[in-house]
């Protein structure tokens, strides 16, 4: 149990710092505990250094030392940087805003697309999608973990489509999961394939777009 | 002029082999002569490279000895492996296959998410296009290079909706561009973001979809 050697300069006092309880009993931690501190502070500098280098910059030393976490912490809980990365996702969509539930379909497809494209145009968390991205495009561990990202989003979100199917808003049997992709698949396209600006202009026609088609059954499983 | 010495280690003679007749005069080489056959081996090279291994394997001196053209022709003419990719997107443009006449949109859009969705499930060009818009994510020349691909594609497919907005089959001002990036959208999110299979009923989807929307005037500018 000795975290506390490790002769980077100085990192011998910063071993324990923020590290895990050599003494933590699974399940006796409490939320906010040391685990979820030297989590946060990990992930933080995962997301910064996406953000600011993408994923060829992430470095599992230098995550360390960004985090006050002592080496052998990280190795052990997140491995590689591809650990690093998944466990980011899984935290995003964690975190990421609930299901809008503004009373229309509508209403709820528009919070949706307007959460998309601020997330997308925000210089931070843009860059961390481009970051995401492009390393999902090169690495099949990346990629699963940035398909259970969207599917988790997804999943959050097709109560929109189940409210809106029992207000009699959407033909029987509407796949939530299809309509929700449609109105994200517009935005994205436009943000990492295309490389086109994202205005709200788009965003709305995203939205109607969805609309239109799921009223004319494109959606019906 | 020595052109058939191609010993990749002597790479002095080989300067010259599939390099630029020094004495070409502009305007007077043929369609396919020497111009023409040097880009092909290295856009080839490159394109076989970024299949395999993407676009931090593009390394200038390499495509050069696997075109078997001479270094200095490739830094000339290409400068950078970013330069490499942005003419290889040049050349798919222009190689791709040209709009579809079917009579109908439906067809029409039919074939383009057929061709759409044969390319990315193509083994090798599937990986190039993840090359690409991995190289896009990070490279802001790759993005523009990108950027400037996928508008030469959805010009050379406009005419598709404009036969159909003259045989009455659109509303009147339905923007041909939104209504094509309708119809790739869905199938590049599912490839390139959330990591999904790309099936036919995908590519259906996309067409009903926008056939869907543009009937309710969603891309009507």
């Amino acid at each position: 149990m000795n975290e506390t050697v490790a002769d980077r300069t100085a990192l011998t006092e910063q071993e324990t710092h923020l590290s895990e309880s050599p003494s933590a009993v699974p399940g006796t931690q409490r939320p906010g505990g040391r685990t979820a501190k030297v989590r946060r502070a990990v992930l933080d500098a995962t997301q910064e250094t996406l953000a600011t280098g993408g994923f060829p910059s992430l470095n599992m030393d230098q995550i360390a030392a960004a985090a006050g976490v002592g080496k052998t912490t990280v190795y052990r809980r997140w491995g590689t940087p591809v650990g690093l990365v998944a466990d980011l996702l899984t935290d995003m969509a964690e975190q990421s805003q609930p299901a809008a539930d503004t009373g229309t379909l509508a209403g709820d497809l528009r919070a949706n697309a307007a959460l998309v494209r601020e997330t997308l145009t925000d210089p931070r968390m843009g860059a961390v999608f481009r970051a995401v991205i492009a390393a999902a495009a090169c690495d099949e561990e990346c990629a699963r973990a940035l398909n259970g990202f969207y599917r988790t989003r997804l999943t959050e979100w097709a109560p929109v489509a189940e409210r809106a199917a029992a207000r009699g808003e959407l033909p029987a049997g509407t796949d939530p999961l299809e309509l929700l992709r449609a109105v994200s698949a517009p935005l994205y396209y436009r943000f990492a394939i295309t490389q086109e600006e994202l205005t709200p202009a788009d965003a709305e026609r995203a939205v109607t777009t969805a609309l239109a088609a799921a009223a004319a059954g494109a959606y019906v499983a």
